[in-house]
């Protein structure tokens, strides 16, 4: 994330602080079951201090638009979006089999070493695929605990909740999608838009701007198909129009960092999503563009667990090979102008305007 | 269950079209991020045709014991709890690698299936596994969705919040002592009973009265350790009076029926917690007082994937041997008649207590 992000700065400080209290908290509730759920407790501790606090962000700038005070209250209610984030790449890392996450073994890997390491009975890796179930769910759980103790008032957590709601089953949605393409082996470029659709332009930036709204009183009330009715919903559909966009762009930037990002910087190992076959839209570009032999050595790395650096080297070079990097870079480019000529002429407070178009170009030139 | 239940019929007829109707608005929401997610909402569907529904019945009683009208509303917010409960038990069968939940394969097995069957790409294994894990974090998150929307004024529902957080963290503490104590091996009756407590008793019976009692109005606040303070506390105290005995009677029961039960009345396989290895009070309980020999036919037997009928025979006759299963009859027997006898004298209807009373018999004499 670009150091200079001040719209992001202003709120991640405040969002740390209220998840560490949070959790300082919860950690008394485990521990009254058990001595034994310690561990368990500064795992999770341990995966909250890091974060980019991205949905949060959003969320609090969302509030902010719609004439919402600064206030420690929103800040608890946004922070309250990042425990469902983290439980949900607790679980995701899991059905992934990833090793790492936040520059740390990932919450499975910790307690399957854990398992082995003390020659417990049984499967290590079922041992850690558990605690790792639990431990997801106890966090998706705590969304909703942080959410209603924010101290924002009733009336404003009673607006919020529906949207709250539809966020998280879409990003579940998204997510079972995505699950299917894989299967199915979609490769096309729309099956893969339609995932990052859902999984991250709704979920990362469009439901938290229309959160914070909805907790401000701004933003019509949800219709059925997800779409917000109008009547007092163009500030809703403002965000709408720079958050969907938004998202893309941010996916691309995330597709590109997965393969050819510095692990100093992304707490991942190199070309992570090389190995994990992982179905971007990047790689999607890169086959509808690949010549026979660009496509043969995409083929024959991706998706292998022990790919070596020369092996992930061929691919990065086959990938950029097809231009489809700077495809990439070129939709980022106007994704992100379509963006922030969508925060023009909506009816939102100047400094959250100002707020947003930052956070649109730090959400999208990160390095990490 | 009882057919003759006529406290737990009153409410479950209610619970199950209250299930349907909000399960059917959601299918809508998943559907509209594509149709490819139709085979997720019906096996969500599917799996919570069923259920005993006895969360929300000891909901239902512990708000009416508090005073509480019948109304629709405390049906809905009643309900709730069986989402979280369908979600908790589609991760457990992950774990467990069980296969079959109320008479049909479990959420996992059902998308296993599908795969293998299509012929997909990759692990049909890990793709189950996938699809299980985000089906039972959407019911977990659908919970508090339909509690918010259960139709409650905005300050019982805050009233209610806390509980609802507490049982969480507790159900979710509990499996994480069940999986450790697993590991560890720990056999003891003890730990098994402490198991117990978080995972059943607390969940199933304590928390669901005391969400209904606060529901309600009644009930004091919950204090750090998770106990309730005193003060207009007397009906809480007298529901954790009543539901924690009960709940480990609730347990013992389902202890014998998962070796003795009936598979037609139980919806899963003979002897399915001696193939799992289930770590149970009544296996604690025999191993305690086992002889060399009963002991050798358990240790060879337990955890055996794929034991024939032969095998569980001897392991039900060993057991039985012990003198455990006459020792957990007579312990249901105590805590049945000690649960009931907390209910005399208890700030409560009439009315409740008749179906609380009942309900203890009914959770306790089953025989599926």
């Amino acid at each position: 994330m670009a150091p200079d992000s001040a719209a992001l700065g202003h709120v991640r400080h405040r969002v740390d602080r209220a998840l560490q209290a949070f959790v300082s908290g919860q950690r008394g509730v485990l521990l009254a079951a058990g001595d034994d759920l310690r561990p368990g407790a500064e795992s999770i501790a341990g995966l909250l201090a890091g974060g980019k606090r991205l949905r949060p962000a959003f969320c609090y700038w969302g509030w902010r638009g719609a004439g919402g005070p600064d206030c420690p209250e929103i800040i608890n209610a946004a922070a309250a979006l990042e425990l469902l984030h983290a439980g949900a790449l607790v679980h995701d890392d899991l059905m992934d089999a990833s090793d790492t996450r936040r520059g740390q073994p990932s919450v499975h890997r910790q307690f399957e070493a854990r398992h082995a390491g003390r020659g417990w009975r049984g499967s290590a890796a079922a041992f850690g695929a558990g605690v790792a179930i639990l431990l997801g769910d106890l966090l998706i759980c705590w969304t909703d605990e942080m959410f209603h103790a924010s101290g924002l008032p009733p009336d404003a957590l009673r607006r919020g909740r529906p949207i709250l709601d539809r966020m998280r089953s879409e990003v579940f949605a998204g997510q079972y999608l995505d699950l299917l393409g894989q299967a199915i082996g979609d490769e096309t470029v729309a099956g893969a838009l339609r995932v990052v659709e859902f999984k991250t332009a709704k979920y990362t930036i469009e439901r938290p701007l229309h959160l914070g709204a909805a907790l401000a009183g701004a933003g019509g009330a949800l219709t059925g198909d997800g779409g917000t009715a109008s009547g007092d919903g163009s500030l809703t559909a403002a965000y709408t129009a720079y958050g969907l966009p938004l998202g893309i762009a941010f996916q691309l930037r995330d597709d590109i960092l997965g393969v050819f990002g510095d692990p100093a910087q992304t707490g991942k190992p190199a070309g992570d999503d090389v190995r994990e076959g992982k179905r971007t839209v990047l790689l999607a570009i890169a086959r509808s563009r690949a010549t026979a032999g660009q496509a043969q050595i995409i083929d024959r790395h991706l998706g292998e667990p022990l790919l070596d650096e020369a092996g992930t080297a061929e691919v990065r070079a086959a990938i950029a090979g097809t231009g489809a990097v700077a495809e990439c870079e070129r939709m980022i480019g106007r994704h992100v102008s379509e963006a922030i000529a969508a925060l023009e002429g909506a009816p939102m407070t100047g400094e959250a305007r100002e707020a947003l178009a930052e956070l649109a170009v730090a959400a999208t030139a990160r390095d990490g």
